[in-house]
């Protein structure tokens, strides 16, 4: 056995499934090890950000890792972006970066680069292997790493000849790190600021899943707190009989106008909120002055478990007032296809266990709104900011969910940083309905100019935040990516398109015109 | 006048033209800059590494740092693999990073990460700007550092309130330094190393230009030396009656054959040569032990000038031998489009003063090979093997000589991985035409897999080497992104279409199915 076959046992043996690969020369006897080793998935990705973003989203869908398979410093380099919103999503993911043989580092030939420098930001661990032999405990550590809970990101280095050089390693597994119990005092002082009041409860991470939500609800009936979650979330279960609550709004002042009135913010799963930009004379911190913040859990402690205890502190009945699901909207009247429209319609269509991944941007905010009153679904946001991550994170969550409806709400100006997703889509016949909101612009900025002052920017500022000129052809792309396109230009349009489009097993795109 | 305004007007101060960005909203104020301080050109890329690309591009043929404005850690990240080939290439680029308010860097906003850390394996310079004050002054030292004789990677973090606060620094202007002097002594000991011989010279880097290449022909008639060149160049000027050499093979084991009988070797503006990647048994340095290794000029140093006084040191005539150019190859006759009846055809209808930028990989040889007959052109490879070069790079190319004709001799899987290069093309009106060597796999790891002993991969290895299932469509993913295109199939049509679009300005994609 060699140590590219060591690795593979070590991952399926840990219950490592999929491996998203776009690998090079450095990476061969990895490549070769997956049919050698049976139990390991291997999907193709035209570019490293497609892996990473699937990464993401599969790990934020099953709570297991998946190995990405890169190619050196540049190979992962292009990946990062998407580690960067991992890593803010508290998602698992191993990367496998292969690098020159040992013995090559010193030639410093053309593709050597300081692989560990580039790793390190986005990586809770960080390790190069050192010989073929261990490779297998370097793995298991890798992912042990990974299933730190909440999740994080972690990244091995292994160079060529500690893949192609005999291992004799004993089998080994990595365990999954079970998280911390809560701290009682922690949960009784979270009581005491709830009973102190005005208070604020902001939930996230873990606590956004079914469990989660129904504590945080028994919580609010107990204590009468205002419960908010995180603006952008790694998953949010949503729709049907579920407790939903209020979304902290991205602007800082909007969000800081939400806070005002607490004089105890109780933070849970997620860290104290800040402003998404520093802008000149707006804080970065968005609860109000003298409003005192109490930890509920501590990052890898139990945080659900801790919001039941303090449920129960709280003398909260064990089942949550009842939630009425709302009527479902209906689909738009004919009309012009604006946010508003598409998000309607999406939200009255959209199929029960829906998963949508949400890059809309200045697009899917009314399709949030709206979709509160939609059946079950699974919401994934853009944790970290880096673009890009919609159609690779639902690639992942396509790949996790194969029996689940996938429904990419794209940006066009994100949407073209990864369009290579759709390839993979094509390829892997995932189950993947791509909108794309087509403004034709990066609409955030226009607005982030006109905050700066800039109302009326001059003709190169205004290029830089336009798409047009030429105009995109998301439909022509999508062909050429191997997948079915429509175009939709009205509000009937788009309902009549995306009914059929939701009607048939993806992958199909609809280039919304907005 | 904000540090913004005081960033753009040194860079304009400085000679520096073209800013090629992809901005966010820590970027505003530099965006508003653009329009308030004349002299610099803004163009958007869709995808960072396009900019970095183009950026690469744009330094190699005007020896002149363009600024790229890119957006906080990831988009800088998205970036780094073209960085990775600008700094292989000793190309001059200024990367103007916008970063978080200094004061709100504490509060870790989900764009937060360590910038500094993904910047320094690409940069030879790092700085981190701390006030509006000091940022012209950051900037010019941005600038010199970039121009550092050949050519270097500077990378400027400017935090957003350094951008918009006010600025009372004086004007500042960067100065190019100049290549120090070469050492006589070393020139006198590569004479003798020649004389000794049986000897080799290996030039690459700016000794590959006009000057360069007489300069080493008249080393070579005086001495009788073996002249070769880099395998992966920055820029290679070729063609017409030009003195032309061998290039340096690509695998370690004909590289090792083709140095077999070198007793010297002397090394004028590159490195030792060594494999591209390291193979078990084989060594990492191609030129066979006990052979003399003798540098010519340092890094920094007038190599040009040292090859000149090497020639007249060794009493070779101020005129090298006449070369005559060779008969330019007709068109292939019609038959198969393979990679010799591309290389064939495009060698007969590139025209005169074509920038040829070859990502071409394993379908670019044959066209190199014929092209050492076609009229005067200039060649730019992939210096760094960080695929996804050549599109972007063409882009630059294309900015940078707006009177020639770029030739994008493109790969299909490493096209793929900045192909929203394609936009940039077609807002900018750039006179592109993008040859796509279709052949609908990563051919190079085929081979590689073949040499690693798997020259029968399994299913999974097969799938992530090859790009079909399904096919890409490069005609309607030209067509998406704005730029006309057409499809060939046999050797005939390719000619015929490579004859209509060379004969109108650009852009033009012509997908060469092999």
């Amino acid at each position: 056995m060699n140590g590219a076959e060591s690795l593979m046992r070590t991952a399926v043996a840990s219950g490592v499934e999929l491996c998203l690969a776009n690998p090079g020369t450095t990476e061969m006897p990895l490549v070769a090890a997956l049919d050698r080793v049976p139990g390991m998935r291997a999907v193709l990705g035209l570019f490293e950000g497609v892996c990473t973003g699937a990464a993401d989203g599969y790990g934020r869908m099953t709570d297991r890792p998946a190995l990405t398979l890169l190619h050196l410093g540049p190979g992962f380099a292009n990946g990062i972006a998407n580690l960067h919103n991992a890593r803010r999503a508290g998602a698992p993911v191993v990367n496998v970066i292969g690098d020159h043989a040992t013995w090559h580092r010193a030639a410093d030939a053309p593709l050597t680069s300081d692989i560990a420098s580039l790793a390190r930001p986005v990586s809770a661990f960080v390790r190069e292997t050192r010989r073929a032999g261990d490779l297998a405990a370097d793995t298991a550590a890798a992912i042990e790493a990974a299933l730190a809970p909440p999740g994080q990101v972690a990244t091995l280095i292994v160079p060529a000849d500690c893949q192609w050089d005999e291992s004799n390693a004993r089998d080994v597994r990595a365990a999954r790190p079970e998280p911390l119990p809560s701290e009682p005092a922690a949960v009784e002082r979270a009581a005491r600021a709830l009973r102190d009041g005005p208070a604020a409860l902001l939930i996230g991470g873990p606590a956004l899943r079914d469990r989660g939500l129904v504590a945080a609800a028994r919580v609010q009936s107990a204590s009468g707190c205002r419960v908010l979650h995180d603006t952008f979330f790694a998953r949010l279960e949503r729709g049907g009989a579920l407790p939903s609550f209020e979304r902290l709004p991205y602007f800082p002042e909007p969000a800081i106008q939400t806070l005002a009135d607490a004089r105890q913010l109780v933070v849970a799963g997620t860290r104290d909120p800040v402003s998404f930009f520093g802008y000149p004379g707006v804080p970065s911190r968005l609860a109000p002055n003298g409003c005192v913040r109490t930890e509920l859990a501590r990052a890898g402690e139990d945080v659900v478990g801790a919001l039941e205890s303090l449920a129960d502190v709280l003398g909260a009945p064990p089942t949550p007032p009842r939630v009425e699901p709302r009527a479902r909207p209906g689909l738009p009247r004919t009309g012009a296809l604006d946010v508003a429209a598409l998000g309607q319609a999406l939200a009255a269509l959209q199929p029960e266990g829906a998963i949508v991944v949400d890059e809309g941007a200045t697009s899917g905010a009314a399709w949030f709104a709206h979709a509160a009153a939609a059946p079950r679904h699974t919401v994934l946001a853009l944790t970290g900011g880096a673009i890009g991550q919609g159609l690779p994170c639902a690639v992942g969550a396509a790949l996790a969910c194969p029996d689940r409806k996938v429904i990419a709400l794209q940006a066009d100006g994100s949407g073209m940083y990864t369009l290579q997703s759709l390839w993979t889509m094509a390829r892997e016949s995932l189950d993947v309905l791509v909108v794309i909101c087509a403004n034709r612009c990066y609409r955030i900025l226009q607005l982030e100019l006109a905050r700066a002052g800039h109302a009326e920017p001059g003709p190169q500022a205004r290029r830089l935040v336009e798409l047009a000129g030429p105009e995109l052809d998301w439909t022509a792309l999508a062909r050429g990516l191997g997948v079915p396109a429509a175009r939709a230009a009205d509000a009937e349009g788009f309902a009549k398109e995306l009914g059929r489009a939701l009607a048939e097993p993806g992958p199909a795109l609809i280039e919304a015109l907005l």
